[in-house]
């Protein structure tokens, strides 16, 4: 029977090592660690990033910068440097529980002199202390007696995709404690990290604490017989500016006060606090072990990304677990992890939308910037806010050119996503203090970006939203896209309603708010006026909503007609030549359908489902697509491509479907798989005063039970399928 | 009295850091190290530059790679890490011996406790072994007794402008010795360095090697008395896979054969080799002490830049002394720095005309890019002869936007300053072998690029070259540069007669290589019809050459309009205002007149200098110019104006004038100031067959005595100034 809680990896494989590397990232929600080994490999990309630490990079603006690694070991067996590169590996065992975050390694290795050593390496980043990280060795020579020596270090020459942002500071060696300081080089956090190492079991070891430069290090040396266990045990400090006014003193302090048995302690204490997340967050399936599996692994991901204390920073696209996207987050964050935090995690969703509340000043320049008013909030943010996506990229094949993203320019339905992302949160949590505070000023502020965006056309007598990108990135330069125009829409009466009832929640922030805003009841009259007049494409004689203005005119093929593939129909057609075609990257107006579907009867979700299903690329267009095309599946009743779509997003880190797990978990699609599972399989519904389920379990699913929190209280949902 | 042959810093300056750096580099023709010190500090730049070995880096496609440094010592005094950020330096000084490249540093360190410690550091990288450095370092306590420890290390994660561009591959401890074995990431060139350590003089260190991954080190424990002198010497070897098939047993073997005494024969030997190149360049100058060793401080630098047992390199702009330039080669090397070894070593020479002979398949591609023939050489050139001049830059004004350089596709000229070079230094060897068997491919094959390259203009029946850029690049997108003109003519003339006299020289090899280049008797008499229908502007009214079409018609401002300033007309006007007026960055219709000075009478030559020379930025354009304007200030008696420039370029990196010495040595103005002594103030004059003085000294010199290859003979020049 398989281990429904742990991922493994049985053989050691150097061609999926940076796949492996992302899908067993350790984090507690203020760093994550790609599971390098503790022994150097070539390509492999050891990475520890910490949230909110960015620094300056050419190209995309800036970048999450990678910290001196803390895992790093160098092992000399008996004058032999341990790799797997070299010798031979003898049942190699490695496993990340996803219940407690603890990466085990187990292994003997036959070395190219025929001795043979078994190693069993273990490590934690703790979610008690999220400043602490563990390591835990057992050596033991099976078929020889000599001289063993390890090396740790911290070392301040660590790149980020090769580029190197740290400024060494200082670093020295106190109490058999090594310790470093370090800037970025741009952005000037400060960083100080400090390490010490413990040897247990009785074996006498000679320790050194070069002071090498940039590379403070403990070097240990002692004499192990035939069947004689080193063990010893090594913690990890990490503090930063962002986090405290002195890094390096809470770095000495944070190791000084580790007690007698420390790793077991401060496993114990970790475990704890996994116990309470997963009593919160998780989602049994029965009947499916392979969804069940995938399921807690979307989950426990987005645990680890997740800010626990600290409402200034956001989750990138890929986590912190991987260079793609450099550490930017996007609407990915709003619209498909949110949600699992909103309904099972509330105070992290509350950081998480803290985030866009304290970064206002970056959407007021975005706006500015543009020519408008309000807030606009970027498309690519990072540690402050600003618009951070990259505006030209080098072209490989042509030196002389370059290629623009307009994404940046033109994908501006986030704005709306967040007020979505608000209401959503406001709605399951009744927090009014937060809306008060906060929510009310995000959702306010960008409507005054949106009404001074829409483009009166007195021809038509309506409001438009010409070149625009929708969530169909293969289509740019677009006008009307259905998904915006209908958000911004819903966005401005809202608006107009969060006004209203802040008024009768707390006359006087009203009044302060909308002093500072400059906004007051005639432009409240003006926004439900011009919401109004945006035109929302209705229906065609067929039932279908129109993507955008001329959509159906382009060239009508399908997702199909270009398999069999391993590449997206863009990487296939090129962007101009997938811009004339009508096949899309991922949903668009079901997207609409999906977070609006009040406004939609079941036969036009219908009608739309037939029509764009086919006409999305769901294999290898967005992997933010499946999760969301498996809902609509189950909304109009389609259990075959529910699950499909299901499964899809499922593998996409596990089994690496799309090729590009190394470059970190997608968290998108970690996110839409709990919302597929919860809200699809499921059938969650909330309305304004209840919730209420319509679950449509596949086949094959047993049981599906999943929690959420509903005003402050813990919802218990069990769905057991019918006996047969 | 000033010392004549040394570089002195004679206080510990952290913001002149750099510019000491560039100036104190040492290097040997195969490597260059900046002149930082043994220990760390904060915006330093540690580099090692190899010749050749070059790696892809983002917008400048290629740049030299930086080394792991071989310099390095962590140096702790009695638990007090010796750094000259804390405590009280003593007795500081520092010198850069030009004679036999040796930098030695010597004071007395008080530590943050009082402890006082002199300490003397000598290093030098061969000259007889190019891929052997040699340090020496004794430390005596004065006040106290303590242990003293020393680490010495080889660090892989060494990065070249923040970009880490190794691979590691290897490293190992063997007999003593430590060695790391590295790749470049694009390149795969595969680099080996090993280091050894010797103890002397009778103090017992503890000694161990610890093997840590990327960092392999060797650390030493002892205990000094007071007045005890610890006493060590520390030799590196570094080979490459452009030198040899296994640089690792290289690096090896190059330290094993070590003598008994390794620094005195070792350093007996380079200083040997210095002073058979000494004997050869050295230019004397009596009655100006500044002059004279700005003058050997420029030889010293290009002797150290020239490449001896390779003919694939060539020298950077910024030679191997920093990162100006990313290592690319221009025409600042045919035309500036060539004529020291054209005229002094002229086997140098002849190794650096190879490295364009050998990349004309670089030549031939950007020929054929452009929708040419033959070969056209790249205005900036690296590692594999092909185009690397930047073709889109940030602008860091504006995010949406970047700057377009535009020197690589019009600059043009460099293809017949190359073949100028040629035949300067054929004309000095008569080496006829060099030139049947490269020198003319080259030129027949770039006469064929510019067969293609010239526009026929039926109106005026001439040919044109439009849209160029002339040596003056403040002004760009310009028609007929006289410069460009005048050298294509003179370029394709020459051709015809290279071609005529290889047919007497070597029939088989004549027929040979025009068959190769698919050129023949009609080729050549078209070449000779097309050279001279080529419009070369003549005199106007007033004498004055045009430097290109319609630049009498742009605003006519002198540079010295812009006065007082410390930036370049063209920061103060920006590029499109600089390219509107008439202010040049350097000589450039004076330049042409330095270069063909056949073709242009003393009244025309005078009238020109007139009009151009206030309108040339001298002080912040080029660093190009002074050396050439203080020849031209000699051809027309002003030797006022020679003087000044001359000094000007002879300031350039001893004084930083221009404030970026901090990038490296002006390798060109070096070059230019040799030139400008010897051909300038010696008025060495070069007919086809023999040479003749017109000297022109200023005023307060006393004597100047140069040398120089005259068809394999030595001829010594001594000019005395008459006794007043």
């Amino acid at each position: 029977m398989t281990d429904l809680w742990n991922i493994t990896e049985t053989s050691f494989e150097p061609k999926r090592l940076r796949h492996f590397e992302t899908a067993l990232t350790q984090g507690n929600g203020y760093l994550g660690t790609r599971a390098t080994f503790d022994e150097y490999y070539p390509g492999e990309q050891r990475t520890t990033f910490v949230h909110g630490v960015f620094d300056d990079v050419p190209v995309v603006f800036t970048h999450l910068v990678n910290f001196p690694d803390w895992t790093a070991l160098d092992i000399t067996l008996a004058g032999e440097r341990f790799s797997l590169a070299e010798g031979t590996p003898l049942d190699y065992h490695r496993e990340l529980n996803l219940r407690n975050g603890l990466l085990t390694r187990s292994l003997r290795w036959e070395s190219p002199h025929g001795l043979i050593t078994k190693l069993e390496f273990s490590r934690f980043t703790s979610l008690a202390d999220q400043h602490l990280m563990c390591q835990r060795v057992f050596i033991t020579p099976e078929n020889y007696s000599g001289k063993i020596q390890v090396v740790s270090r911290l070392d301040a020459g660590t790149d980020t995709m090769r580029y190197q942002q740290w400024r060494w500071l200082d670093q020295g060696v106190e109490n058999g404690l090594i310790w470093l300081k370090l800037r970025t080089l741009a952005t000037n956090i400060e960083a100080a990290m400090a390490q010490k190492v413990l040897f247990k079991g009785g074996i006498e070891a000679e320790i050194a604490t070069p002071d090498i430069v940039k590379m403070p290090s403990i070097s240990a040396t002692c004499q192990a017989d035939v069947g004689q266990t080193l063990w010893f045990e090594k913690f990890t400090s990490l503090y930063t500016s962002r986090d405290c006014d002195n890094p390096k003193s809470e770095a000495l302090t944070g190791l000084a006060h580790l007690e007698n048995d420390p790793w077991d302690a401060a496993f114990t204490a970790n475990a704890q606090a996994w116990e309470k997340e997963w009593d919160r967050c998780d989602v049994v399936i029965e009947g499916d072990d392979e969804a069940q599996l995938a399921l807690r692994f979307s989950i426990y991901h987005l645990l680890i990304a997740a800010p626990r204390h600290d409402e200034r920073v956001n989750i990138g696209a890929k986590t912190l677990s991987g260079y793609g996207y450099h550490g930017h987050s996007f609407w990915d964050t709003e619209i498909f992890m949110l949600p699992l935090f909103t309904f099972t995690r509330p105070e992290i969703a509350r950081n998480l939308l803290s985030y866009r509340y304290h970064n206002l000043p970056g959407a007021h320049e975005k706006a500015w910037e543009g020519g408008f008013q309000g807030a606009q909030f970027p498309w690519e943010s990072a540690g402050d806010g600003r618009e951070v996506t990259p505006t030209w990229v080098p072209n490989h094949a042509d030196r002389k050119s370059l290629i623009r993203i307009w994404t940046g320019d033109l994908e501006i339905h986030i704005s709306s996503d967040i007020a979505f992302a608000i209401i959503q949160y406001w709605r399951l949590s009744q927090d009014d203090t937060f809306m008060a505070e906060r929510g009310a000023e995000v959702i306010l502020d960008s409507a005054k970006f949106w009404a001074s965006r829409l483009e009166w056309d007195p021809q038509t007598e309506q409001y438009h939203l010409s070149d625009v990108i929708g969530p169909d990135e293969y289509h740019e330069h677009v006008d009307d896209n259905a998904y915006t125009n209908y958000l911004v829409r819903w966005h401005m009466h809202t608006a107009v309603a969060v006004a209203e009832w802040l008024k009768t929640y707390n006359a006087q922030a009203a009044s302060d708010l909308f002093t500072r805003l400059s906004i007051d009841e005639q432009t409240f009259a003006n926004w439900a006026t011009m919401a109004d007049q945006i035109f929302c494409p209705q229906e065609n004689g067929g039932g279908l909503i129109e993507q955008f203005a001329g959509y159906f005119e382009r060239t009508d093929v399908l997702a199909s007609d270009f398999d069999p593939r391993s590449e997206s129909v863009q990487s296939i057609l090129g962007i101009e030549g997938a811009n004339a075609v009508q096949v899309l990257k991922q949903p668009d107006v079901l997207m609409l359908m999906y977070l609006l579907p009040e406004l939609f009867t079941p036969e036009t979700i219908q009608a739309n489902y037939d029509y764009y299903t086919p006409r999305t690329d769901l294999t290898f267009g967005s992997s933010l697509g499946p999760s969301i095309q498996a809902i609509l599946a189950t909304r109009v009743g389609n259990q075959e491509d529910a699950y499909e779509n299901f499964m899809r997003a499922a593998r996409a880190d596990i089994e690496d479907v799309r090729g590009n797990a190394r470059d970190g978990i997608h968290g998108a699609s970690a996110g839409g798989l709990w919302q597929a599972a919860v809200f699809g399989f499921g059938g969650l519904h909330i309305e304004d005063d209840r919730w209420y389920i319509q679950p449509h379990l596949p086949a094959h699913l047993k049981r599906l039970q999943f929690k959420f929190m509903w005003r402050g209280e813990e919802q218990v949902v069990d769905i057991r399928a019918e006996e047969e």
